[in-house]
This record gives structure tokens, C-alpha cells and sequence, in this order.
């Protein structure tokens, strides 16, 4: 596949960008997240979301370890082309690493982050600990 | 209202977090911005979405040249408190500075970006140009 749309990117002096995924059909913002060129390239090539963990400075394939894979239906890119909206399938059902449906269960009621969203499945079931 | 709640915000080094911007009923993510400490603060305090302007370098609330406000629905952080979400009511139903609903326009087509949203509004109009 041709990479032109790779250059029409905007990259951070860090060379990223910054990634929304929303999960198709519900709409739930799942996660944000960051992703390099090569994650960027491979999630186009594989349909499998790709990011670059900052934490770990290794490219992450979303799921490589806990079996959360998210199937890629669209990828969108904004008007500056500085951020980028990945469309998925969550397989499983949870993107966030506690174990949530969303990596987005914090709200701010009355001044306090509140956990409003469940974990779904134990972080040490899932990553086989 | 106490501010406790942005003491746990993981701040980047210029002292931003990358916000999200929700419709509230349609789910679509209309923008992806920066807040610094006082655009939260602001956005919580008014319910009405403020940002970061990076680029000129100023507080923003948004809408403020087109009338294009966002009321604040709802404000979630994620697990690692470093990229919040906000649900809003987008006022005119538009909220990206080309005149189209949502920012993210451009979709990933056998490898080209293509403008996949309509232009509802002359950005000339919008502005008052």
C-alpha cells in the first residue's frame, strides 16, 4: 500500500500522534493512546489497531497479550491532521488494562473523580498472571 | 468548588492533557484539543468547553468567535488521569473551524485521505469574515 497518506501526518517533535478509539456501534470512546508511523502503517496493513507505548518505548500491538484485540474498521484523521480516530471492534469487550470496557471510567461528580464503570474481568486473569 | 480533582491530573511537560470531545446523543467525536490547568478548571466551573490554544499560545473557550459553543455534559478522565473526555451539546452542530460537524473528516481510503463530511457552513460566514 502506498504510504503517501503517512506524510500528509502532522508528527509531534516526538514523531506522534495522538490516537482516539471509538468502538463502532456503541460509540464508546474506548481509549487515547499514541501511536508512531510503523504503528500507524501496521494498523492500516494488519486491520489490527496498533500504538507505540511511551511508557515501555516499544510498538504495542493493541491486545498482544491479553487477547483484546481491536479490529479496525475505519481510520479517520482530523482537520490538521494531528490526531487520528481509529473505528474498532473491541474483541472481548475490554480495552482498558483494569479490566474495564473503557479506559474512560472516571467522571467528575461534585469536585471528585468518581469510578462510574465496572470491571468486567480481573487485570490478573487477564494478562495470565 | 474545590479543585482537588485536577491534583490528579498527569500534566504533560508544557503542562497540557489532550481532551476529547464528545456529542452527547450521536457519540460522534467531534474534536481532539489540549487543556491546561485553568481551561479545566474553567470548563468545569462554566460548563462550557475551554482549551488550550497551542498554537496561539492562549486560553480558548470555544466558540467564542463563531457562536459555536460546547456545553459540558459530562467530564471523564482515564485510567492513567492523562487524557480526559468531555460530553457535550454541540450549539449549530458544528464544531470544526472548516464549517463541518465533526473535526475528523478526512477517512482512510485505498491509502488516501478523503474528505468523507460535508461543509455545512462557509467558514467565512462563521467568522464573521
Amino acid at each position: 500500500m502506498a504510504s503517501d497518506w503517512l506524510d500528509r501526518i502532522h508528527w509531534n517533535p516526538d514523531g506522534l500522534i495522538a490516537v482516539v478509539t471509538q468502538e463502532a456501534g456503541s460509540g464508546r470512546v474506548l481509549t487515547v493512546a499514541w501511536a508512531n508511523r510503523e504503528a500507524l502503517q501496521r494498523t492500516a496493513e494488519t486491520g489490527e489497531a496498533h500504538y507505540w507505548s511511551r511508557s515501555r518505548r516499544k510498538l504495542w500491538r493493541k491486545g498482544e497479550e491479553s487477547g483484546h484485540v481491536q479490529k479496525v474498521r475505519a481510520i479517520r484523521a482530523d482537520c490538521d491532521q494531528d490526531a487520528v480516530l481509529l473505528e474498532v471492534e473491541q474483541v472481548g469487550g475490554i480495552a482498558c488494562h483494569t479490566g474495564r470496557h473503557s479506559c474512560f471510567y472516571l467522571e467528575l461528580r461534585d469536585g471528585s473523580w468518581v469510578e462510574v464503570d465496572p470491571v468486567l474481568k480481573d487485570p490478573e486473569t487477564m494478562y495470565g498472571k
